[in-house]
C-alpha cells in the first residue's frame, strides 16, 4: 500500500499514545491552558454547588440535566440497586480480610455480572441503550455498597445495610460508620464526588472503553476501569499531601519548609499536572468547598495551613523560575476535604473511584454502539529465524 | 504551540487506532502476508509438536526456549501455585452458580491478588522483574485451576484437588473431569494451548498493557484482559463452526451448502482474519494436531469433512471473487481439536484464555519497566456554554 519511500522509513512510534486522538467525545472538554473543565456543556464551576451527584451523573449518562421526575426515578433506582447480590457480599466476606481498597473493590466489582439481566447483549444485536443506561445506574449505586462494605468488613465489623432514603453521598457515609452522617460532611464528600466525576480520556477511562470496544460488558470494563485507577502513576498516592501538612505543622513554618523543599529540588505535593498549564479548576471547588466544611465545624486548621501553602509555593517557584506553570492541581484540596468528611487515608482511592465510576460509565455508554475494536499496531524489534533445539541440547 | 494554519485543520482522528504504532516489542511478530507467526525469534511451525506448553511459557517470559533445569523449576513453581488460596476457592464456590465461564473467570482471576507478596511494587522502586517473572508463572498455573474449579462448580460439581505430577493441559483435563486424560487428548490441548499462545497487539493484550501502564498489578491487568476477550468482537462465539459442521453433516452435502450459503452471502465461520491474508498459520498447526489425534482416536469424520468445507470454501470463493483474500482462520480448527480433546463448547473462550495468559504476561512484563502511562487524547465534539437551570425549571 505504501510507496518504496515511505517503506524504507522509520515508522513513527506513538510511545504512550501521545499526541494520538483516538475519539471524539461529547462528554468531557479539560481545556488545560485555560484551566476549565466543561461536562456535557456545562462549566463544572456553574455545577459545582448547585447540584448532586446524581444530578451530575444523570447528565453525564444523558447529556442533560435531570428534571424533577427524572431525578426521582434515578435516586430510586439507584436506592433499590444497593443491596448487593448474595455472592457478591460471599465474596467480599470471603476476600476483605485479605485485600486492601483498590483490590478489594476490583473483587467486589468483578462480581456484579451477578444477578442483573441487563449485561448481556445478544450477539450481533445492537446495542440496548436503555438497559445499558440503567445498568450504569445500578452499577454506580452497587460500587459505592462495594466499597464501603469492603471497607468495613477489612476491618472485622460487620456489614451496615443500606437505608432506602439515603442519597449516594449520605449512603456511602452511612454505610461506612452505621451512623447518619452531618448535613456538613454529606456535602463536603457531595462535592468532592462532583468534582472528579469526570475528566476526559485517562488510563482508567480509556483501559474502560478498550475492554468495551470488544463488545464486552460494563461490569467487565470497569473491572479493568478500577485495575487502571490502582496504579500509582494515575490514582496517585492518598497519604503524601496530608503528611506535607502534618509536617509543616504551623503557619510560620510554610515559608522556610516550601523554601528548604525547593532548595532540594524536592517536588511539592498537590502541584503540578499533566494537562494543566494553570490552577486545575477542581482546586477552586474544592477549595470552596471546603470553606463552607470548615466554617460549619469551626475547624479551619489544615484549610488555612493549605491555602498559605499553596501561596507560598506559587510565590516561591515564580521567584525561582519566572513564568513556570505549576499550579495546585486537584490532589491538593482533594485530600483535604475527604481528610476533613473523615475518610481514612487508605480508602481515599475506593471513594475516587465511586466518583469516577459515573464518568467511566458514561464513556462506556459512548463507546457501546461503535462496535469497533480499539487496538493499535506494534513494531517487532525481536530476532527471527532461530532454530529450534531439542530442551537436553540448551544452552 | 501549532501554528494558526495547522489549529484551523480538523485534526485526524484515528477510531480504533488502526494504523497508529504504539510500541516496539520484542515478543511476537505477526506476518499477515505472509502468514508468519514468529514468537520470540522461532517460527511458531518450528515449535509446534516439539514443545510443551510451558516450554512456550518460558520462552515468551524469558526470551529463550528452557533448559532442563530451568524447565523442572518452573514446573514446580506452576505446580505449587495451582493450589489456589481459600479465599479464591470460597469467591468460585459463592459465585460459580450464578457466572458462566468468562465471568467467572474474570471473578477467579480477580481475587488472585491474595495470598501472593510478589503482587505490589514499593511505590516510585524499580520493576522487582525476577519476582514478576515468578508471579507471571503462578498466575499462568492459577488461571487453569480457576477454570478448572469455575467450571465445576457451576455444574453443581465439587473441585477435583490438583495433582503436583501433572503438567498443565493434563493438569487441566484432570481438574475439569476427575479422571487421567489419555496421552492423545493431554497432546491435542498441548497443541492448541501452544497455537493460542500469543499473537501480538490484540485488544485483550493491549487493555492488560493500558491497565499495567499506571504501574499497577499483573492481576488488575490480566482482569482487564479477560475481560475484553469476553467481547464477541474478540474472542469470538465458540458455537458456530461446529454448528456449520453439524448442519453440513456429510461430505456429500458440502458443495450445495456452501454454494448455497455463499449465494445468500453469508459469512461462513471460521474465514477471514484482519491481519493475516493469507491461511492464518495456526490453522495447519492445529490441522495437524487434529490429524494426529485423528490417528489416536480412530476418529476423523469431523476432520474429514472440515478438510472439505476448507477446501470446497475457497474454491467457491475464488470462482465468485477471483484473487481475494479470505482464508481460514485459526477458529476453525481450534473448534475441531477442542471438540476433538471434549472441551465442552462452552469453555472454548475460557480454555482460550488459559493459552493466551502467556502471552498476556509477557505483554505486561514488557510494559511494567516503562513506568509511561498509555493514554491517547480526545477531541470535545459536544456543546459549550450551557447555562444551568434549577431543577423544578427543567424541561
Amino acid at each position: 500500500m505504501s510507496s518504496p519511500e515511505t517503506q524504507t522509513t522509520e515508522p513513527k512510534i506513538y510511545d504512550g499514545l501521545k499526541g494520538v486522538i483516538a475519539a471524539k467525545t461529547e462528554i468531557a472538554e479539560v481545556d488545560g491552558q485555560n484551566g476549565k473543565l466543561t461536562l456535557r456543556g456545562y462549566d463544572i464551576s456553574s455545577l459545582s454547588g448547585n447540584v448532586t451527584f446524581e444530578e451530575v451523573c444523570f447528565l453525564l449518562w444523558h447529556g442533560k440535566l435531570p428534571n424533577r421526575g427524572e431525578y426521582d426515578a434515578l435516586k430510586a433506582e439507584m436506592s433499590a440497586a444497593r443491596e448487593l447480590p448474595e455472592p457478591t457480599l460471599a465474596t467480599l466476606r470471603a476476600c476483605a480480610p485479605f485485600a486492601d481498597g483498590m483490590d478489594i473493590l476490583r473483587i467486589g466489582v468483578s462480581t456484579l455480572t451477578i444477578g442483573d439481566d441487563a449485561v448481556d447483549w445478544p450477539i450481533n444485536a445492537p446495542a440496548d441503550m436503555p438497559s445499558a443506561l440503567r445498568r450504569a445506574a445500578r452499577l454506580q449505586a452497587q460500587i459505592a455498597a462495594v466499597v464501603a462494605h469492603g471497607y468495613r468488613l477489612g476491618e472485622g465489623l460487620e456489614i451496615v445495610e443500606p437505608k432506602p432514603e439515603h442519597g449516594l453521598a449520605e449512603g456511602l457515609l452511612y454505610m461506612l460508620e452505621g451512623k447518619e452522617p452531618s448535613k456538613a460532611r454529606v456535602a463536603g464528600l457531595n462535592a468532592y464526588l462532583v468534582a472528579v466525576a469526570e475528566h476526559g480520556f485517562n488510563a482508567s477511562t480509556f483501559a474502560g472503553r478498550v475492554i468495551q470496544s470488544t463488545n464486552s460488558d460494563m461490569v467487565s470494563a470497569l473491572t479493568g476501569a478500577i485495575g487502571a485507577l490502582k496504579g500509582w502513576l494515575h490514582g496517585g498516592v492518598p497519604g503524601p499531601v496530608l503528611d506535607m501538612l502534618d509536617e509543616i505543622g504551623t503557619a510560620e513554618n510554610v515559608q522556610p519548609w516550601i523554601s528548604a523543599a525547593l532548595d532540594r529540588k524536592e517536588r511539592i505535593m498537590g502541584f503540578g499536572h499533566r494537562v494543566y498549564q494553570v490552577r486545575d479548576p477542581r482546586a477552586a471547588l474544592l477549595s470552596d468547598a471546603a470553606d463552607k466544611m470548615a466554617d460549619e465545624t469551626g475547624d479551619h486548621h489544615l484549610l488555612d495551613l493549605i491555602k498559605i501553602v499553596e501561596q507560598t509555593t506559587v510565590d516561591e517557584l515564580e521567584k525561582r523560575k519566572p513564568g513556570n506553570k505549576l499550579r495546585a492541581n486537584v490532589e491538593l484540596y482533594a485530600a483535604l476535604i475527604l481528610h476533613a468528611v473523615d475518610i481514612p487515608s487508605e480508602m481515599f482511592t475506593p471513594v475516587f473511584a465511586v466518583g469516577r465510576t459515573s464518568g467511566w460509565t458514561a464513556h462506556i455508554l459512548e463507546q457501546m454502539p461503535k462496535s469497533l475494536i480499539i487496538r493499535p499496531e506494534s513494531i517487532y524489534s525481536g530476532p527471527r529465524g532461530l532454530l529450534f533445539i531439542p530442551m537436553d541440547e540448551r544452552e
